[in-house]
């Protein structure tokens, strides 16, 4: 018999019946404090995601953290607020000691065939298999659960001086130990890139992000093609100030297909 | 005695008490079918925006677009999901004969003053001044709202061919008549790009918007200073492909500060 996963342990959910689950943070992915917040991203999707009457795959999700999230169980409930013929939009809300710890929304949609154009474009960088895999040793337990290997916008250095002149971090991603790519575990990764702040102003800061949004191109077939293979994120900020800032992130496949956008305001405290 | 701007009467909101409030569209903001989308983003971002207990100021709000609403009047229901010293999570829902038409999640802040840095940049573009208003006169309603000023990436002529070569579109805009930009009307200003399908493939094709975020960075004393004057807007997309297309956009005041960005999923027929 196969262990399940490390990350199918942290995001597994006990179905408690009418919309409700019991799930429990786990220490693979454990954060400075408290879960990595694209685990618990993918906790939030994965309600709807096993749901029966589930209409589609997911489009869209939007994660609001709005309190600390302790070690150690919480119930998540989930509605579908309204179906239609292509597509079904839920509400989640995660719930510990009896306050709302996290709310979310995510769009299902029936993918069809459509006339299709991308326009974005994959950046010219090294296969994963010529970079090293970066040494997340001195990082939080979450960060040793992904392979990654950059080709530019790595982790600079605290000593580093001036700051990092790489804005853009392009990192090829893979779950450690490998894990084929689903739904579930794109979400997560849309958030495994460290904080931009580091990269502009080196230095220790406390930071937690506010809201997250993935938006899912991918079809169920394309994340099936790829695998366990390593996907390729790109992550940048747009603007920082007033305790805030932005990230924006695309993750590709190695077929150059994109897969999701993401998005997200970061609090951070000086 | 002046008369209310149509923009505040399109966003105008009854209080009915215990949260609960009650609006209806304005011919003045009518799309195609329906209302238009930002001035239904700016009606759900109203109502926490008016709660006595609010807050901080708008930091990130996400719009889902769940039903069609009719022309006519609608309920909205908000609470503060949960308050925290330096910033409060609200969730919101827009009713119409019975069901769920829109739901929504809004992050307000405390605006502090911290370091700050803008990576975007803002682009090289003519001055209003030098621009030539949009004709749109064959738009809906709501595009009559708004004074538009392309210095590219404007909506092609139908007869073009092959399709736009500049897939991003850069516009001036400001409310018509004027109006002093605050955070409802600059999420709705998100909101105010054509579809980006109509660049690349320039043919009439039935879309609409399905979940749609903003990111406020601005402070209101940032808005203040902006006035009525046309802000920036650059809007792009990502990837059309199985009867969904993103669109990303950024408004910028013309004093080339980051006012918001903003992300949008919309769903297209074929």
């Amino acid at each position: 018999m196969t262990l399940p996963h490390p990350f199918d342990i942290a995001t597994r959910l006990e179905a408690l019946g009418d919309g409700r689950y019991r799930g429990a943070t786990s220490p693979d992915y454990a954060n400075m404090v408290g879960p990595f917040g694209g685990a618990v991203a993918a906790v939030m999707l994965r309600t709807p995601s096993i749901a029966p009457d589930r209409v589609g795959d997911p489009t869209a999700l939007t994660v609001n953290f709005c309190g600390p999230i302790a070690d150690g169980a919480f119930d998540v409930s989930a509605r579908p607020v309204r179906t239609n013929r292509s597509n079904q939009h839920w509400s989640m809300e995660l719930v510990q000691a009896g306050e709302t710890a996290v709310t979310a929304s995510a769009l299902f949609t029936k993918r069809r065939e459509t006339w299709s154009h991308t326009e974005a474009r994959f950046p010219d960088v090294a296969l994963a298999s010529e970079l090293e895999r970066s040494g997340n040793a001195f990082r939080p337990p979450w960060a040793q659960r992904y392979d990654m290997r950059f080709a530019a916008g790595s982790m600079p250095s605290l000593k580093d001086e001036p700051p990092g002149v790489e804005p853009v971090s392009r990192v090829w991603l893979a779950d450690d130990p490998p894990r084929p790519l689903d739904f579930i575990s794109l979400a997560a990764l849309c958030d495994a890139f460290f904080p931009r702040i580091f990269l502009r102003r080196p230095r220790w800061t406390p930071i937690g992000t506010v809201s997250f949004t993935v938006y899912f191109h991918a079809t169920a077939a394309s994340l099936e093609a790829q695998g366990e293979r390593p996907v390729l994120g790109v992550a940048w900020a747009s603007r920082f100030g007033n305790g805030i800032f932005d990230e924006h992130a695309e993750v590709w496949s190695d077929s150059r297909e994109l897969l999701a956008s993401a998005h997200q305001v970061v609090y951070f405290k000086e």
